[in-house]
């Protein structure tokens, strides 16, 4: 019970081929296409996916450092715990983002609003489901000190949005 | 970059000690109070998450069987691939939920609607909010097609709701 060994599923690819320049969530990564390419023995697992718009990525963080108790988060110059941030320093460094769900065929299936560094290992796909994951009454703690137009700018840490999209 | 090894930062303790018994959502949990043992070098990483009424819990799925690529669904008697369902027979058996955060004190957070077996080790906790994690326009798959009745029956597996909470 002291240790847990998993393995990826498959391999998320992306535009994002620079650590620091990837954004740090699917909401500053908007029209920003990718693709999981899924290891052929999990392909069956993906029936009925493509009724669903969004789909949670959970992923390996393989690039992050070792796991911090208190981080200043890229969104705000002020100190929180980690538990507190989706910083990736983790004790896990496990990542997790709600992206949607466009098409698939055969091992790839294609999505967008992609936050994700090129060659991620992925872990787990989950169905995002309004009946069990949104919360529009939910007190936002730290994140609400942040104007909308200073999150865009930090959260997006250099990627541009495709207006032409 | 073939196995990731993760270790526990703490266990959670419910009143659901019957795996067969316990409800599959925290929607399917309503007033199920339950806490979060976090292990003492990890206490530091809680600063601020009192700011935020829910939060993401990702834990193993420690009774999970092994994985299935095709499940029937506790909601469904209909077949679907595992990723377009939350079943626990997964290739990686990590569980997740959106609990409320109820208070802390020390290395103990209570939260409520806590649909998790007794004992099963906490991987990660990440803060739940509106912009990153709230989408009410999705596409929900297969869930549209079960009636709100039909899920909360079948969903709770026997947990009774506390009425007079």
């Amino acid at each position: 019970m002291n240790e847990f060994t998993f393995k990826p599923i498959g391999y998320i690819r992306s535009e994002h081929h620079i650590l620091e320049k990837t954004p740090i969530q699917p909401v500053f990564a908007r029209e920003c296409t990718g693709r999981i390419e899924l290891l052929p023995e999990y392909v069956d697992g993906l029936e009925s996916i493509d009724g669903f718009s969004h789909i949670y990525l959970l992923y390996w963080l393989h690039k992050a450092k070792p796991a911090q108790m208190i981080v200043k988060p890229y969104l705000q110059d002020c100190e929180h715990g980690i538990f507190a941030t989706r910083f990736p320093n983790r004790p896990n460094p496990i990542g997790m983002s709600i992206v949607r769900f466009v098409k698939m065929e055969g091992a790839t299936i294609w999505v967008n609003d992609v936050d994700i560094l090129d060659g991620t290992p992925l872990l787990d796909i989950k169905p995002y489901t309004k009946s069990f994951d949104c919360f529009p009454g939910c007190k936002n703690g730290w994140y609400s000190d942040i104007d909308p137009e200073t999150a865009q700018r930090r959260g997006k840490r250099g990627y541009e949005e495709k207006n032409d999209l």
